[in-house]
């Protein structure tokens, strides 16, 4: 690799502003340009963290692809997403990455705000091919000349929604280029009987380069009484079957093209121009290294620099200095609970670092199931594994148990079964955008009859709760929690159920519910609303659903009750404590603080929460006037105490 | 077949009250004992309705699986659950059937409260693959002797979890026999990539023949210099490439024995003996045929008598005279607007018939996509249509819809595009038991931001909403109504902004909210209120997300609040109604009375409403006291008109 310096605009690079600028580049061009690409994201990515590895791995896909079609006319789709960056470096956003992921800044995922190059936002993977499906079928039933080429990762194939989508595509026959970024892994290697196929085609190179051969042999060579592309299509068979597997998709009906060197821009660009022409759904297979061309993420055994924070260009070391992050707790709690009960298995949906199930995956590799990126698959053979008498621990993203709402309804909750769920990054995340987002569990699983859901406000309370849930053994419950580093523990003065009183005043006010990690926030809205003379008793409830009746109980005699939680407003646990409280009689006013229910832009926690007016500051403002209000007789509600 | 009579109780059928009965049996009594069970479930099943098709489908393959496994030691798993019914005969529940899908009656599904041999409740296809997986990793770890089986039918196979769990099924490599019960259709025939790889393999039934013929040569035949087993294994191979195309399954790693004739219990038998031998997954293909065996089911080229209501098992026709359904007024009005709007496409996820979208598949094949079992696909692909000009109409139940929650989410939603998906069988179902209700929706995508959310009332709103939904061209819609009849037309007095107020009287004593088809029942209740001397005023909000903000100048006046909805408390209109009118300052105490968050037993819709206390009369009641109650001045919130 070339020497690195803070110059990074020197060079050919700077002078692409469009995909039509690719289009002029020789080879040897094309090899430098790759190479700058890598120093650019290297040197952007070490100051503002970011996706590095997934994004060293496609820079020469993404430069023939866009040298082959014709963005924005035809319809380029990144699974995913967060391997856009080199897609965004050459339709005119280099500039942006000196602000990726800060708030007003460029995205980390395509953005339909940001270009008309891009077109799918959701950082969800396995959906690609099929907005890709329904964008073809629309492009057909309206006449539209335009190819929809959709790039998605052999790790996101482990995704039902990608077998539901060929099986489609093979269905529709439609025009459509699907590049497979085959790299043998998503964040970890990618697991399953696919990813063993794909492997078997990865090591055998040889199909397409003797086809090349033979088809030069046969252009010059008249065959006695047959057409020449009969006889080209029994050798073709032939030489298939003998140096090369059939690959599986053929058996589904869609054309097959590859192995190819995912590295090799002149022949990524001879393969996507076969598929291009045809005129049917192709597959064109490009093996590809994550991380490629940058030693500290090739070297990485991990997930190959997948998405680290700031770090040292030269060595990969991230900058940041480490602190115990919540996932740290939870791993730590796991395997302390499962070193005393062998029933406890861990289940993750292809993230075992970012969730901490590698600590247990370490420890108890035979106890731990990476499924791959299938949290619907995660959820109900954990509901087997629960019939078999085991309690599984399923942890995930927040926001990737949205995919497995009715496998949580039906095949867990409805069957009473002991799964344990572990959502991190749960409540707002921030940089990821709005997809990454982990702030709909408390209202949607909500719903959930049965389904326990506790958020621990500290590292002491979520060892607890981790432990209390996987103690139920007559129904699924949910532990949450957010991104980042765990706060100072916050103890409690007394129980009463479960929930944890953090401060009593002698004047009873204010009731504040403040939920799991806003906890914190909780206490210091307290203390300023108390410097305006009124008496605060803060709760936090510990188990959010159901709803502890005990707060009924605990509202008596306050004049306000309100609730701040780190979800959304809508069915959340505001409106569920509320809820409750009418069933109880309790008619103490109530107002409740959360997120609203909206898509909310990518910047830091920080930056989001004090957008949404959800600090201290203008919390305390809002109750103080609430509970002034609540003085003037005319609107008051409840006897004075 | 046989000639019918009442008496059902001769012959060899009462006999079994085990499957340990079925493995005294020789050859020709299985064969009758087939006739006796296709006579019995022709006559039990032409009184009740119920599941008839797929269960005549699966005679041989049940008593087959039952002889060779030993159920309940060995767990029998059942893909969607509807064509168990052999399965119950034979563990003990003939009886049953008299009350089939009757409330306190035989479930009609596997349910672990009728016996011992059931295990899995869910009727949502496809899942039955992850639960397999998961018990077999139980068994496994566990250090059990015993098997899993899986049946599971080739349209079950288009959703993306039997993908996920193929996948990790072959990583695993555990023991685990999963039966493909290939007849080529769910309702509909199935489609896609799949379904042709299944009638490839379907079409080439020499394989398992010809390997029987070369067995039993070789058997009695010393080969030189060989082992038996390899020569067996070099002359297999080639004769599967000779015979057979190579079946996709065996890429990823999972055993293939097929295809196998699923009504030939010997050949059946024989075929699982061998894959219950293997210490490894194995797929068993066994080529069946819906309805088989009863000519009207055979004959019915819709769906083969799928789930019929009560017939005349002579001919197959109904008995129940015809009544326009939702459904109808659905499909029809669908047509008249896809008639004035090229760009409408709709979409069914296999159920083209029951959903009505047959209707415009049949004006517009070319605008109609049957995506398969396979509601992720379904919601994201019409992203993708939309994306490309059209306005997808996404037909499905209710209760599937919770499949693709994210799909809605960040797929639709998050990109703002007009999908307009309508909910049919919405509410409480009822005879289908709990994994059919469809008293999710309101509350789970009420937490949807942007999504719009239309329930009409009867025939003209349903017209209406549904023209009203097409017509938002920036986000999401959906529309949903019950399963049944559709009721007379309620007219409206007036409109306030969407809202249609459809009783006034001259006191304003209570505001009651009715959604949707619960219109009528809120105009039943507010007559018997009426009738205790109260002023009612009966709304319809026919949008109920967002909460149309006319509700809280309406509730003005008003002493009481009651919202009446077909979908759950939690999270539902009535707590959304609650937060619109707290955030509006209206302070109006309010009820909400809808479905509790539980998983609900089967019974007729009308015998559910009633045991949840929504009837009129149980509601006038509740509305009445609470009414009361408010005029005693201890709890008086309100100052009296």
């Amino acid at each position: 690799m070339s020497e690195r310096s803070d110059q990074t605009t020197a060079g050919i690079l700077p002078g692409i502003k469009t995909p039509g600028d690719l289009k002029r580049l020789d080879p040897d061009q094309l090899t430098l340009l790759a190479a700058e690409i890598r120093d650019f994201l290297v040197v952007k990515v070490s100051r503002t963290g970011g996706h590095l590895g997934p994004n060293l791995g496609v820079v020469e896909t993404t430069l023939a692809l866009h040298r082959v079609f014709d963005s924005p006319r035809d319809r380029v789709l990144f699974d995913t997403g967060h391997q856009a960056y080199v897609h965004k470096m050459v339709t005119g956003r280099q500039d942006g990455f000196d602000r990726l992921k800060q708030r007003g800044g460029l995205s980390g995922y395509p953005s339909r705000a940001e270009s008309e190059h891009d077109m799918i936002e959701n950082s969800h993977a396995s959906t690609a091919l099929s907005y890709a499906d329904g964008l073809s079928k629309a492009f057909t039933l309206r006449g539209e000349d335009r190819h929809v080429v959709a790039v998605v990762g052999d790790g996101a194939l482990t995704g039902g929604m990608c077998w539901e989508a060929l099986n489609n595509i093979a269905s529709a026959k439609n025009r459509l280029v699907i590049i497979v970024n085959d790299n043998g892994r998503s964040y970890a290697p990618t697991i399953g009987g696919l990813a063993d196929h794909l492997s078997t085609l990865r090591l055998n190179p040889g199909y397409e380069r003797v086809l090349d051969l033979v088809k030069d042999a046969l252009g010059s060579t008249p065959v006695v009484g047959k057409p020449v592309y009969e006889v080209l299509h029994a050798v073709k068979k032939g030489i298939k079957d003998a140096v090369s597997p059939q690959p599986m998709f053929e058996d589904l009906g869609i054309k097959y093209i590859g192995p190819v060197d995912g590295h090799d821009v002149q022949a990524m660009e001879s393969a996507l121009r076969r598929a291009k022409g045809f005129n049917a759904p192709v597959i064109v297979h490009a093996v590809t290294r994550k991380g490629y061309g940058y030693r500290p993420a090739e070297d990485d055994e991990a997930d190959c620099l997948h998405g680290p924070g700031a770090f040292d260009p030269q060595t990969g070391a991230l900058t940041a200095k480490p602190s115990v992050k919540w996932t740290n707790v939870f791993a730590d709690e796991l395997v302390s609970i499962a070193d005393e009960r062998p029933d406890i298995v861990g289940i993750t949906a292809a993230m075992a670092e970012p969730t901490g199930i590698a600590a247990l995956q370490k420890k108890y590799p035979e106890r731990t199931y990476d499924v791959g990126i299938a949290e619907q698959h995660a959820v109900t053979s954990a509901a087997g594994l629960a019939m078999g008498g085991l309690h599984p621990v399923v942890a995930v993203y927040a926001t990737f148990l949205n995919r497995a709402f009715d496998q949580v309804l039906l095949d867990v909750a409805m069957h009473g079964l002991p799964v344990t769920m572990v959502l991190d990054r749960a409540g707002i995340t921030g940089p990821d955008g709005p997809s990454h987002y982990g702030i709909w569990d408390m209202s949607v699983f909500g719903a959930v009859p049965g389904l326990r859901i506790a958020a621990p406000r500290d590292a002491i309370t979520l060892r607890e709760e981790l432990r209390e849930a996987v103690a139920v053994d007559d129904g699924p419950t949910i532990v949450r929690f957010p991104t980042g580093s765990v706060p100072a523990d916050l103890p409690a003065l007394r129980r009463v159920g479960p929930v944890d009183v953090l401060r009593e005043d002698e004047r009873k006010d204010i009731l504040l519910v403040a939920v799991g990690a806003f906890g914190k926030l909780g206490m210091e809205v307290a203390e300023r609303v108390a410097e305006q003379g009124y008496g605060v008793t803060v709760v936090d409830p510990r188990w959010v659903r159901p709803v502890p009746i005990e707060l009924a109980a605990l509202s008596r005699g306050h004049r306000l009750v309100v609730t701040l939680e780190d979800g959304i407003r809508a069915g959340g646990v505001g409106e569920a404590v509320a809820s409750a409280l009418r069933d109880a009689g309790v008619d103490v006013p109530l107002r409740d603080l959360g997120v609203p229910a909206e898509f909310h832009p990518h910047g830091s926690r920080a930056e989001i929460l004090a957008a949404l007016g959800l600090t201290a500051q203008d919390i305390a403002r809002d109750v103080t006037e609430w509970v002034s209000h609540l003085e003037d007789p005319a609107t008051e509600h409840q006897p004075q105490r």
